[in-house]
């Protein structure tokens, strides 16, 4: 039994119209003789009475036990998967709503944020040996007392990528709203390419960045197996872009390792900059990001010197991460409204130059770098929220990621 | 422990509103001393994105196994259950909430009229014992197989007296959208009494004969185990009618036989009577009457006479009923438009003079009896609809049950 996974997203089954669409896709994968699971998620967002952000509103004025949270949130994938079956019916094709919990999925108790334990993929099997398309609410699982659990956001990218594992599925197809994975945000750089092929490596770190095409929990999982994934517009018939182990060695050995350096270039916005003067005492530095962790605050770009710390917060925490940096006797220096550009690519790493390539195209265009930062696969620039859009263009062409 | 388990219907916890009503009664039974166990149905009635027959709408146009309206049906009561905890836990109360599966509620699996098989309470009493109150999805259960199955309409009402009886609960209250039981529908006899306490054999009767407001397989149930039932209004806090075995007796010993020999009068609407000659053969009745039910059509009021065979149908089915019968080679008489006004009382079998009554109360008023039928606890008349509301009046003056 050949198994092909299925994920579609919200807005890949809220009307009916854009359901026929994922529809074909279902059929299409049927008649190339795949044994199909279909993996959906709420419908719609919000304005959706189903969607997974409406019904939380329906419990926004009390008090919620995160337990009942996901009681709650179950709900929205189960109506979806319900409302795709009797469309799939509708055409004559035989079906089976299985919940994460009927579908096998054991999670921890971690409710609202459940990892998967394991999947018992026996009843899934049984119905897809009877010729079922069987159908799986997304994003859900249950704990091995019968508590109804959810995989926190993304997570029906988690339960189609478990799936594929647990099933030994050949792909697993992940429909959503884009073509597929773009070497820069098409609302942005106009002339972005669609990747055809990129590494598990490749796509965590552009999700991780910033890339909301797929998340990366999702990509670990698939990894693990080397199941391979495609991410798919719902609205075309485009083969989108193949994730897979392969692509990389493919690309190390028949097109030579500097055939494409940088994957892509993705951008985070709603930064703010936090600069103390601190006396370089390792001790003061360390009690200010302990102060930070404390309040749950989330904290990045960290960067120390000898007179100072620096780092970023959300817009939305900045207000509390005065007050806590006051109370500790400090009068931070803030500047709001910052974005961060990332130029990613597996290989970036000890290759000399990529930093200057970076630096002469932002300084080309008059862009102050507040701050810099890198890893072994990303490069981050701090700059402005005003000067993100033309940043992210000029990385894109300086690296010809066009071509 | 003493348990009390609250039921409230689609309309007791449709809004804020009313659901503040509903906590008071909640928080009332806790001052009282009792361990309480919620029922709840799902929110609202049509025009509510969440109510039973709006999420049944989602499906209307496609195909959909029962198996699957019953998952989709669960979704009304959990997403109830949670809104109600929720503003529970903002009044500081503690809550747990359950589905019917987690609540230990096991059923056959006949989807979407499923039946109780057994309940495991161990959960609830431990979340009892807790402090907790339980908060328990009506109108659903699960099989021994994890199936998730819905009990058919009025089934939160059987959620709530086989918990009881399953609890030893002290008392099962049903609070719904009228004082309680009635001696008539008072939108048509302005002077209906509220009747204080009935026998679980009145109460029945009288649902069966269209008074809507207790599901006659629920008070079944708790009469099994003799748990008292009270239905009471959300809006007040007045006692409502206590449903006992008890009262059977009360009435019996301390009262006499002849206190309360009428119940309550009821009618149901929308009916059509059919007849038709035919020779008195057994065989040809026996053929009526097997083909409307192979055709799946109801038949009530079922007459039989020398020169033919006389029965109602609803005015949907009769022109589905007059085709059986042409097909047959009978040319049927049809009287559209008719109630059936039907008189109620436990001790009505063996009384002389109560048919001779109703006679005189529709005679008197000019109100052609079409047809009538008795058991021992019920007396009907086939009236003309346009005579309904004058005859409801009369037999329910006539037997004093305003007084």
């Amino acid at each position: 039994m050949r198994i092909l996974v299925q994920k579609f997203g919200g807005t890949s089954v809220a009307t009916p119209e854009v359901r026929e669409q994922a529809i074909e896709h279902i059929m299409d994968a049927l008649r190339n003789g795949y044994a199909v699971v279909v993996v959906v998620s709420a419908m719609g967002r919000k304005g959706s009475p189903y969607a997974t952000d409406t019904l939380l509103q329906l419990v926004d004025h009390g008090e919620c036990e995160a337990r009942e949270l996901d009681l709650l949130m179950s709900c929205g994938e189960i109506i979806s998967a319900v409302v795709l079956s009797s469309a799939l019916r509708e055409r004559g094709l035989d079906t089976c709503v299985l919940t994460g919990g009927q579908a096998g999925i054991v999670t921890n108790d971690e409710f609202t944020n459940a990892s998967i334990l394991t999947i018992h993929p026996k009843r899934i099997r049984s119905e897809l040996e009877r010729g079922k398309i069987v159908i799986v609410t997304g994003f859900q699982g249950i704990t091995a007392e019968g508590e109804i659990t959810t995989l926190g956001r993304g997570g029906s990218d988690t339960t189609a990528t478990a799936l594929g594992v647990a099933l030994d599925a050949e792909i697993v197809d992940i429909f959503t709203d884009v073509e597929g994975i773009m070497t820069a945000d098409p609302r942005i750089v106009g002339d972005a390419k669609r990747l055809h092929q990129v590494t598990y490596t490749e796509i965590c770190n552009l999700a991780y960045q910033g890339a909301k095409v797929i998340h990366p929990r999702a990509v670990e999982i698939a990894m693990q197996k080397n199941i391979p994934i495609r991410v798919r517009s719902t609205l075309s018939k485009d083969e989108g872009t193949l994730v897979t182990c392969q692509a990389e060695l493919d690309r190390l050995e028949a097109r030579g390792l500097a055939d494409r350096l940088i994957t892509g270039v993705t951008q985070t916005v709603n930064i703010t900059q936090i600069k103390v003067a601190v006396s370089p005492s390792k001790g003061n530095q360390l009690q200010i990001f302990k102060a930070m962790a404390d309040h749950g605050i989330s904290v990045d770009f960290i960067s120390v010197t000898p007179t100072g710390v620096a780092f970023t917060v959300t817009n939305q925490e900045i207000s509390k991460a005065i007050q806590v940096l006051r109370e500790l006797g400090y009068e931070p220096e803030t500047l709001a409204n910052c974005a961060k550009v990332s130029v990613v690519g597996a290989g970036i790493a000890g290759v000399p130059g990529v930093m200057a390539k970076i630096v002469e195209a932002l300084t080309d265009e008059g862009i102050e770098i507040l701050q810099s930062a890198d890893s072994h696969t990303t490069i981050w620039c701090l700059v402005h929220e005003e000067d993100m859009t033309r940043a992210v263009r000029a990385l894109h062409a300086k690296f010809n990621l066009n071509k």
